[in-house]
């Protein structure tokens, strides 16, 4: 059976990434706990494509993810999964996400009632002739409330649901845990969000957010200073979007930045 | 050529759509002013296909869309789209559905500073038979301010962006514009959204909300009320749907019924 | 602590289904080998709002699901949570939906190689003064190669990945399970989609789907006749939508009907 | 009216980008013949902040956006755009994007009936201290049909549609047309995709794809051939995503570059 993919090509050129995408698979995320959460994953896995190859064979992406939904997967699997695939591919770089929903129990702020809440998480890794580069991803929803609108007006202040959206390079052998960056991102917002709030509680995150009015831009800069204080950053992108209550657009501020 | 679609089928069943879904097309949509509106039309259209027949030909379907796609479109030329279809094809029913966002020029409230607003319209016809069907549907964003949170917390309320989403079926013959709709469901809100708010208009919007909160529940009542004072609606549905900002899940209500 | 949903309404309208709408929580779905599967579920969850009571208490949702995200579900369990709903909620009609992905593993045709593809389904359940309605859905995902472009073509016919969505209203106490479901879909589409597809695999779907040409019209029909096979039964909907690999549209077919 | 965006941070933190996401507006595009096209425009718009102030006044970008769209605009306008916004804000550099469906009239290939087909589009641009960067972007409908599948199954081989996105940064002063790009963008594919196909076109599309059988690495790499020929790019990136007709998941192959 003659094998098209691995055909010589003419045409003189390398391509950056060649692979799947979208592709759905059950997986065991390593929790800080030390045990595991099974969350449904999403890959996207891909290799460069040396300019004399015609293609690569995709079926061998889905084998390799496959093999690992199995098993625990944190930053130093992400990297043993993207040996096996430069080897097996004998590519020089290789690329891969995993994006998932991730649960968090947390307390009701005054009855202490438990419920989980879910935070959209990717892990990013590359790895190009040997050396890896890991990223921690996290979208966490919050409340913003408005300065502005609290400052000029005489009762109230228009509050909304935003996404804080961060990105996080690690130096290698260092782990930081979604369950370590979600609390202290949430406590970056006007008022963190619950899935279970009795009246207490919700007097309670109202008048906090009423205390602690924030622009998108002042969520940004807090986040941006809490997150400097984490030991292993090597590099950082924040964002900030507010669904804004009084508008039918979003507000948003993005930065980026290297770590000390 | 043979032609596979046009042969007999044996399996003796009625299909009761079939049709194309997600053709975008440029649109006039008649304006009550008596001009018309330049929109980016989706159109999903089906006819029923008898027991005896093994299959459409699409490619009909999206020649009648394309040429109507030139004229100024309302209700009346819905129904004849519809008989177009109906005749083309000799089929007993056949269903036509347009959505598009519309504009509307509205005024800062203290301002005055005029500018657009988009919102999410459809038109829905059936014709079978002779027997006309045609649906109105809309969504206007709106603000909710929760009458729990002010009620019970000393300073300020949660507010967040909500969707009324309405659909009107009409009396043959009756027009109700989208220009008179959405006003009027705008009202049932805590307070309207507004593309550019300056400083007076956002103190404005702030305390008009602070002073109107509502639960979803309210705004579908309020909504219901209001459409009972419409003339020319046959049966229509109400929901609203709000996207708490203490919350990462969404409150909705929703119902339906024949106006009087 | 004054209670403002609880007050009495006096707008006289009673509201079809009020509730939580994209609640994300972990859920086990029951399996047929007697196990359960680990998901990630979408629930909107409602109950019928009787005219004068102004407003629910949407936290006692969240409670109630968050409570049975610990156990195993299956159609017996739904009508358990609607009942504790109804109860709690002093409501004469109570509504919910979970939606999920879920995995079943299945071996390529030729190499038998295993691997897991993913299924959207959902659960919706309703439960009125004792009465109970459970239906299963799911979109299965199918290869659909076109008999026109077959028969009238020297060489080839276009295909494209198609979606095959059925919806089963069941009798009770009778259950269908999706392992079950799931095959007996993929079986009316020209050919069914793999994860993982060897090169020997691949020449065995190609050939299998062009020697099995269907229309959206035939899928439909095909799977109305397996359906009518299915034991427990009540009411059946069947929709298949083909992302034509030749239009920027889609073609479709609908059909409902209850069974024998 | 105190005015707290317009405070002085302490932070000393400048952010990118903050401004406004997701506005619609009806814009008037510039078209080859000289003319304009109505479309309905999705913007992004943002400034860098600078450290020392605390927020920007987001109902600027509204009002600005708002003015141009009653105006033709291509990119020499998204320029003065950005030179307003810049100016207003007095900030050291601006961005904005407009993203929008193009419709575009073409004839089947056979019966040469003319039909529009809609592609996404957008345009980007940066002004900084002076320095303008201007980006289009398009994604454009294909068929792709897979050579390994061609080759070693006895009849046929599976199709799908695939979308071929490409940016075009742009030499200043030098404007390249959608109306060129996507011609030269749709004859990458092993076919192009109509809106009307009657059965002479569908046997054309059909045999014309089976003889030119693209995986997604071969589109990438002669898009990149043809847009290498194109005067004017300073940079581009292409990428290649194809809805397998035999998996659930895509494949896809992405590249950059700068022009000679």
């Amino acid at each position: 059976m003659r094998d098209v993919a691995a055909e010589r090509d003419e045409r003189g050129i390398t391509i950056r990434r060649v692979g799947v995408r979208d592709i759905h698979l059950p997986v065991r995320v390593r929790e800080k706990s030390g045990g595991h959460a099974r969350v449904v994953g999403t890959f996207d896995a891909s290799v460069e494509l040396a300019h004399y190859q015609r293609g690569t064979h995709m079926s061998r992406f889905v084998e390799i993810l496959s093999r690992w939904s199995k098993k625990d997967v944190g930053s130093a699997e992400i990297r043993e999964m993207l040996h096996e695939i430069s080897t097996r591919f004998q590519a020089r770089a290789a690329e891969l996400r995993l994006s998932f929903k991730y649960f968090l129990t947390k307390p009701a702020p005054v009855t202490r009632i438990p419920s989980d809440l879910d935070y959209d998480c990717w892990f990013a890794g590359r790895l190009q002739e040997g050396t890896y580069e890991f990223t921690l991803g996290t979208t966490v929803p919050i409340t913003t409330l408005c300065p502005c609108s609290k400052e000029i007006s005489r009762h109230g202040a228009h509050s909304q649901r935003a996404h804080l959206r961060v990105s996080l390079r690690q130096r290698e052998g260092r782990i930081i845990w979604i369950e370590d960056l979600v609390p202290l991102l949430e406590a970056q917002g006007s008022s963190a969000l619950f899935p279970v709030l009795k009246r207490s509680d919700e007097q309670h995150v109202t008048e906090a957010a009423f205390a602690n009015p924030k622009f998108v831009e002042d969520v940004v800069r807090d986040a941006v200073l809490a997150l400097r204080g984490l030991d292993g950053v090597v590099r950082y992108t924040v964002e900030c979007e507010s669904f804004e209550s009084i508008h039918n657009h979003n507000a948003y501020a993005y930065t980026e930045g290297e770590a000390g």
